[in-house]
């Protein structure tokens, strides 16, 4: 179907835009489809001295792999407050492919060499999700 | 200004839902202005035996104040692969009031009651935000 009548061209684009809004609007909510997804919790103890620099370095990986990664889906880094140095990392990557590109992105691996020095200690947790709930702004 | 041209009605439509999708397909991404939120880890660990009763009033909790409490922005809730009777959960609430009023619902009652039994150790961990970002579909 050919369209050149400009009304109707705005017509159908209001209505393609119309039907996406419900997508948008609703919460991204895990379900039974996003059981490739990979979940993983690191937990990292940071040199207490040079926790701001790890910090910088940390917001910097997040926001590249966030902006330029499709299948890097959700990195939440928090700080625990009776412990600064304390940081968790909440990870959701599409499937293990995405995953395993992620490591080899050249943001991750300059994040790597750059905190070698600040992180005393990683733990990582590989989780299965209950429920993944969060609103569009999340 | 009053628009009865069906035609310009439309445009104004297409204009304001064209102005919104920007804000829609943005990642949720924390900014400055998400200091009041509340952020928590909540780690359990779960009466092995009970763990299926307890993910399902987990779900039933976490699902019911997503949809009814504006407030309540994030609920992420896994298990270990290796202990999946270990339990976190990450939480964030606009603000401490909708922490407060999320605390005094009928549902979470209702969660803390049944599950009371089940849970064999919580800690609460407050933590502050470095980064949060997760895209629409989290």
């Amino acid at each position: 179907m050919k369209i050149n009548n400009p009304v109707l061209n705005f017509r159908w684009l209001f209505l393609i835009l119309t039907a996406s809004i419900p997508t948008l609007l609703l919460p991204g909510h895990a379900s039974a489809q996003d059981k490739s997804m990979v979940v993983r919790l690191a937990k990292l103890q940071i040199d207490a001295v040079q926790l701001e620099s790890y910090k910088a370095a940390l917001k910097e990986e997040i926001e590249t792999s966030m902006r330029v990664e499709p299948g890097v889906l959700n990195l939440y880094a928090v700080s625990e407050k009776d412990n600064p140095s304390h940081i968790t990392i909440f990870e959701i990557y599409a499937n293990a492919d995405a995953y395993k590109a992620h490591l080899e992105t050249l943001h991750f691996k300059k994040y790597k060499t750059t905190t070698k020095e600040m992180v005393k200690s990683l733990e990582l947790v590989e989780v299965a999700p209950i429920v993944l709930w969060a609103k569009a702004k999340g």
